[in-house]
């Protein structure tokens, strides 16, 4: 039986409620167990016979970082998902990554609108309006909700990739690759049944925006998209927050891709100035955090790698498919540097004042991951001889669960594909497990200490 | 007449008082102007002739990075100040680095006592009551304190070095050896009249540990030094945080730099197990921010660099010599994590609760370097066809007023080197403008917007 501890009202996402001091099992300890398990599951059946093309050997830590990296919607590979894997491997993969985006979306909602205690019970309230969990069996009519979103944009995706391919590829393999590229696009899982991913569709406007719409619905989030798509009579403070960093962040990265690559022959150099931009704005879109690439990643130049650093660590939204620290812990760290510069001590956005709490989680989720990942590279850099900047680059690529490469991680060492598979697995997990770490009221919380300030 | 507004009890560092509305001048401007003429008043000096050694001719920019660099206290060197400048010249430097380091660390406390209106009334007392600038003439006697402090530090370090220069160097060059070093290592400034730094003496304990001493007393700040010397019955909170983050960062970086460059045969792979110790402290002091290096960084691997990068863009403690964005800075990081897992919400050390407005500085003072810092490395590494390990490395070092280098200075491009000379300067001078901006109270700050909350 699972209890969840809650000195108001009880609550639980499997339903039991229950006025017990102690806990059985945290939410928190569920899902970073679950994830493992299912994680475990799913290399044990890429290992089944079947499962690799003919006369391909899956070795034991490539089939746990598949899996990982799937479950995980990552998308960095250590063997060609293309030609390694058998059509059934592919189908494993499909689903692995289909229950990964589904699941981390249900759940990250599910708790900011149940378990989010650390979240205003005014907002908790304007949560559950919006998705109607107040009424018995809304869980479930929510989780019904998300698999209707989901499966419709997947659809649509599909729909639109079938028109390019049907003419280019035999009819099961043209309906395969639709659907397999539409589900990991709109999970922002970055798994590819083409050895390039979409380097031959660099020039075909239809599959790379069709990317671009599932990639960047996907990473908005549940709550933003039903929002937008319900036409909710006015947007919530965290739809707009969202909405607008998401459309800043694609326009820098697009115009900062586009300046610094403009002259570079081994990726947009060739193109048309039309094209130029078409992919400029692809590999804007695609740290963030899906993990295709329509122009190989190797060839970019070192400053155009850290853009991309830099994006894939912001990574997309919370409540979405994606990854990083999300686009409204981003607005937040600005925000209080504008607080500061205008001597106010408090953020605001949208005529709304953020509370304290919510900026503090913000530092919290920013200052931990990027000392882990600047660790965690360090440690690489130690003993992999491979260029730093690329060491860099697949960490915070498997950190912020995107799975762009610059094709360094399947000739790592052992230890570095280990180091890589926790990072990806603290990405979607780690942050979650900060996010629903259940509140703790103890006697100490009672004594308030006097303020003495610092000299900084 | 310089006039600072002050809606309560006016203020200002040169005495006038009055309570108009408008600013002639801001101190932050006075401030920001003041160093720019004197770096050109002293860019200026170094070209006179009789400057240079016989034969040297300075550039313009070269003057102007020199004397940037040592009223910055950075030690960056784009020319040998061993060879290349003429005992006069490297008197000049002297002065820079001395009006230097104790111009900063006498605005910096200045700031926090007069014009840190961010700073709590109460504390404000605090500090007023250690320095007893209460008092009429507490301005000038808290001068002459400093003034008394640093050469007393300054003395004894001449002092120490003159035991290991007299037996190697001929008197004269032994004494101003001593004075100079003594100097720039109490200034954090890292300028050296030899060569290579103190790489000579990489197994001379007294004048390693005399430089250790020096670097570390200048960059504890002036108010820990004084609370700590004359025994204060209590240490304030300020000093016990310095204390504690300074002791925890020379314990870390030693035992990490030990670690990695244990078996590096080009750092401290040839040395006895005890000078690898005091070479690996010598390491760990050295980024915090002063500069000298006992062994050559170019040879350090990849890994020790980073952790230098992060020690140097941390810094030193407030109010002292050093740069970076300081000890204070990254407690209050790191007390918002625990807080965060603690569910407090607060920051809190030793039995007292930070400010929230210091801890939004803090967050301030880490993002805007921090992206600053990103910004200008991707800018030299897109046309420098350096390393980009190292070019990160000679931007942190100028942000931090460090001056440790890889060595590949004096050979950048221009830009290169007026990109770094905007670091150094803002290094020093961003920082305080952050924390000298005078507070606005104006009719906005009167509305207070309902809270609402954003996922993250
Ligand atoms: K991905
Ligand atoms: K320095």
């Amino acid at each position: 039986m699972l209890v969840i501890r809650d000195t108001g009202k009880s609550t639980s996402i499997f339903g039991s409620v229950n006025h017990e001091r102690h806990i059985m099992f945290k939410p928190a300890q569920i899902i970073l167990l679950g994830y493992i398990a299912v994680i475990l599951l799913g290399s044990f059946i890429l290992m089944l016979p079947g499962m690799t093309a003919p006369g391909k050997d899956l070795k034991f830590i490539d089939a746990v970082f598949t899996s990982t990296s799937a479950i995980c919607v990552t998308g960095l590979i250590v063997v060609d998902t293309a030609t390694f894997f058998s059509f059934w491997g592919q189908i494993v993969i499909l689903v692995l990554i289909q229950c990964g985006g589904l699941g981390y979306m249900t759940l990250t909602t599910l708790i900011a609108i149940g378990l989010g205690r650390r979240i205003e019970y005014r907002d908790r309230l304007a949560l559950k309006e919006t998705f109607s969990l107040e009424t018995p069996g809304g869980v479930v009519r929510f989780t019904l909700n998300v698999l209707k979103y989901t499966f419709t944009f997947e659809a649509l995706g599909a729909f639109l990739f079938l028109i390019s391919f049907i003419g280019r590829y035999p009819l099961p393999k043209a309906i395969f690759a639709s659907i397999f590229h539409s589900v990991s696009a709109f999970c922002n899982a970055g798994f590819s049944i083409f050895s390039n991913s979409f380097e031959d569709f660099v020039q075909n406007p239809l599959v790379v925006l069709t990317l671009c719409f599932l990639i960047i619905s996907g990473g908005l989030g549940f709550m933003v998209l039903k929002e937008v798509i319900t036409k909710h009579r006015i947007l919530s403070l965290h739809s707009k927050v969202v909405i607008r960093v998401t459309i800043l962040l694609l326009l820098a990265g697009t115009l900062l891709i586009l300046l610094t690559e403009w002259n570079n022959p081994n990726t947009i150099g060739i193109l048309s100035p039309g094209h130029k931009v078409l992919t400029s704005f692809f590999q804007a879109v695609t740290p963030r955090t899906a993990g295709f690439n329509t122009i190989p990643i190797r060839s970019l130049r070192s400053i155009s790698l850290f853009i991309m650093i830099f994006l894939m660590f912001i990574g997309a939204s919370p409540g979405g498919t994606g990854g990083g620290i999300k686009t409204t812990t981003l607005a937040l760290l600005l925000g209080i540097v504008k607080g500061v510069a205008q001597e106010k001590n408090r953020v605001e956005y949208f005529h709304r004042r953020i509370p304290n709490e919510t900026i503090y989680r913000a530092i919290a989720q920013t200052i931990l991951p990027f000392l882990l990942v600047s660790v965690v590279s360090i440690i690489i850099m130690s003993y992999q001889p491979n260029n730093p900047t690329q060491i860099i680059f697949e960490v915070f690529s498997a950190f912020g669960t995107v799975g762009l490469s610059t094709g360094i991680t399947p000739r790592l060492f052992t230890l570095s594909k280990f180091l890589l598979m926790v990072m990806m697995y603290y990405g979607k997990v780690g942050l979650l497990g900060l996010a629903i770490y259940p509140v703790k009221k103890d006697e100490k919380e009672c004594i308030l200490y006097p303020e003495e300030g610092v000299q900084l």
